[in-house]
């Protein structure tokens, strides 16, 4: 234990002067603030965009402790240049393709302004009954643009409807959470002597070898055992190896209770066969959960729609509109078709949070979620969707698939690369015609160069580049600026 | 299923006419925002703080689907007042004294706009190094405003640290899902024969029956008993009961695992005696995690910073600046005592997400949470501490304790009310001298006036009122107004 003196004086709050920032002055450092904003973003691609920053830089270029009296905002100000920007990855750099893209834009950061502005807390209706409506509303307009089952609209009556998660992560563990705590139900209910660990013993959920970390993670949090099924050689989970497996595991005396299939994986943007796999799921009384965090944006274009045949089988489905449908980040839209299965798991209805209308015509989001408090996030939603319109976002949509096709030829034209999966969307999955080590050093003097930013993957042992069209600037001669530092990059390592 | 033939027409992109807003515009439009941000702060008194409209209302405002086309902002702007304003709950107003108080200011929103433009997605350090080093650096600056034990802090080189999290709620569950990680392998180490649902089977966890509902909602997610312990007649947890109920619990075959200790709880900011039970949970092996959501922004005065005595025997503990201390929701900080009891709980190590930098001078903070992705919180908490300054921040807790205590002599003044517990921070519970069945008339009166807004709770059969101290802007006269309603109103109800 310590004590820093400095800020353990009694003062009387009288002596304290205060330099607080007050709306007059807010009004210019708004200002200052948006000019800053465009002028980062139109200035992006002079910016490397991944810095060169080693771990511990930043504790060198401010003070050890907070000040004990308030700084004017100049000295805060000219301390974004100094201290952040050289360790920003810019993600929203035309010359950034790591990852997935992370959407951004201008209608999306008003929308958070505002909510920020307001910042109800909207865990129940009564907290904020604009927050929780103007959601259930956002959530109804996605579902139709993506011709969602009617079941999953919350206007339709009956028992669905949808919520806007902070990431896909935890809409897959509320999926997960959702199933156990019904199953579990279930089976006691026809054993009751068993307890819930007896039951959890006996619990596996599924996926696919090429699903994102955070379903073996969610499996992890809810305890359960999570088995992942190889996939056919185009990355995705058939019904064969599903069958196969539930029936083997149901002779272990196991109980298959929750399946995550993915619609655009984040290794090779592979996508499970929904049509195949979810009357499977249905018969054995198996939550499938649909993570699409990155493709589902592209199914607002009719001619990518296909790719969620088959989700009228799912319990439970989830995209990111904060990844390629401008939305700035967090929102994380997920359906559910029985809300009561979700809020089952998680409902608690203490005093202090009852309200006269709960139970009603209108959700309490708190059941649906994690955690208890949520920000009033279907404005960005409310303000992106009207601003671009539906066709205003398919463009978006249409462009970075193109730009990707774009770049496939140039990979296929050079007899050193391959493609290492069919390109469908914005990512394209290529590498060297060589050993792991060759294309592990390629990506390495790739991301030491600066000048383009890249992440891999591995798929059963190959070691391979992800090239993936991120920023909404990025336009034809980014994507060949890209290829020529690649090749560049490949002349020197093979010399 | 329905086909929406609007948005599915195959149009060449050419075609499309797209109004979205341009940098150009957004300079203008932001501006307008910044306005309207000032104009809605600085006139909210003008508004009533909880909204008189019935669930199902916004529907009726708006268009039952998104447009094909995108709309010019002058059409969305106008709809702020007139679908969105009728239903928002006024958390700002300084006549909301319901819940706890949600901050806000403008240094932090300031922080947003810029979290916003930047939109790094910081799972790891390398997806965006500043976005990690400024958080691990803005904690242990608030480690050390609190005078917290030196092993929370990361810049000391233990395993300790600092991270911002959404909610509370995802404290606590973090707290308690790394709690059960780490006793299980304990036990099967132990006992290698025993199955993890076996060893569920013995787990316990306990909170006192004041403690907020989020905690027995982690033991409902993390699928281990909670057992609520009984508190002394000032809402504390005590030794001797926590004692007891350990041997009893030890002599079922029960195993003591974690225990969520609360410094201000919701329904009438009681405090855990920490120096009593800290050291019975240390000697048990039990992880001590401590929720101090809303008091812990108090403990910056010297005055108040006795409230954490007995905080070095924590494992975690956790404060929500986005409460009391000026930072807008959502910013949630928790320390951890060893980050690898943490992470040891959640790692999961992708190719993708891998980094040349991991696991060396900086954390990956994707390991210390429930979701992935992240915002770049720690923006708007640098702005906050410069900008007010640790002495601007004390003198905004103790203009709101004293309003409390202007309230509660009020209170005291009048023969027909009893204050329910003492009086230590921004919180006043308060109740007729007279039944349970009289106390709610009375709230739904204050509620369904709409000059002030309250929440009730219940504590051992008792119904009460909670008089918060919300807004930065409430004043004497508001308490004193809020008094003038309360007694008129209690008046009608008693004629």
């Amino acid at each position: 234990m310590y004590m820093f003196s400095s800020y353990m004086k009694l003062l009387p709050s009288s002596c304290i002067l205060s330099t607080n920032m007050d709306s007059k002055e807010f009004r210019i450092r708004g200002q200052e603030m948006v000019n800053y904003i465009v002028d980062y973003l139109e200035n992006i691609r002079e910016r490397m965009p991944m810095p060169n920053v080693v771990p511990g830089f930043l504790k060198e270029l401010i003070p050890d402790e907070a000040p004990l009296e308030g700084e004017s905002w100049q000295e805060i100000q000219k301390d974004i240049e100094r201290v952040i920007m050289p360790g920003v990855t810019h993600w929203n750099s035309p010359h950034f393709h790591a990852y997935f893209p992370t959407a951004n834009s201008y209608p999306a950061i008003l929308g958070d302004m505002l909510s920020d502005a307001i910042s109800c807390i909207g865990f129940t209706w009564a907290s904020g009954p604009s927050c929780t409506e103007l959601e259930v509303s956002m959530m109804d307009w996605l579902a139709k643009i993506l011709q969602l089952p009617k079941h999953f609209l919350f206007s339709e009556q009956g028992k669905g409807g949808g919520i806007i998660q902070g990431t896909a992560s935890e809409a897959t563990l509320v999926a997960l959470l959702s199933a156990r705590t019904n199953v579990i139900k279930t089976v006691k209910a026809d054993n009751p002597d068993l307890t819930t660990g007896q039951i959890l013993d006996k619990l596996i959920a599924y996926t696919s070898e090429e699903s994102h970390s955070s379903v073996e993670r969610a499996g992890l949090i809810g305890l359960v055992q999570m088995r992942t099924l190889p996939t056919d050689d185009r990355g995705s989970l058939r019904i064969d190896i599903l069958e196969e497996t539930i029936a083997q595991d149901q002779q272990k005396g196991l109980i298959p209770f929750f399946l995550c299939a993915t619609i655009g994986t984040t290794s090779t943007c592979s996508f499970d066969n929904l049509s195949e796999i979810g009357p499977i799921c249905n018969h054995h009384d198996i939550w499938l959960h649909v993570d699409a965090a990155y493709a589902g944006s592209a199914c607002i274009c009719p001619e990518f729609r296909y790719l969620l045949d088959g989700i009228e089988h799912a319990m439970s489905f989830n995209f990111n509109p904060h990844k390629w449908l401008q939305v700035t980040f967090d929102c994380s839209a997920m359906w559910i078709k029985d809300r009561d299965l979700v809020s089952g798991a998680f409902e608690m209805n203490p005093v202090y949070l009852k309200h006269e209308n709960q139970g009603h015509a209108m959700p309490d989001y708190r059941h649906w979620q994690i955690p208890l408090g949520r920000r009033f996030r279907s404005l960005k939603l409310w303000f992106v969707l009207r601003s671009y319109g539906v066709s205003g976002l398919q463009k978006q949509i249409r462009k970075d698939v193109q730009l990707a096709h774009q770049f496939e030829a140039l990979v296929r034209d050079d007899p050193k690369f391959e493609i290492v999966r069919e390109v469908t969307l914005g990512l394209v999955c290529f590498r060297l015609k060589a050993s792991n080590e060759a294309n592990e050093m390629l990506l390495k003097k790739i991301n030491d160069d600066h000048r383009i930013h890249l992440v891999p993957s591995k798929i059963k042992d190959k070691f391979f580049l992800r090239f993936a069209v991120c920023a909404t600037s990025t336009q034809p001669s980014d994507v060949g600026f890209a290829w020529s530092v690649i090749q560049e990059l490949t002349h020197s390592l093979i010399q």
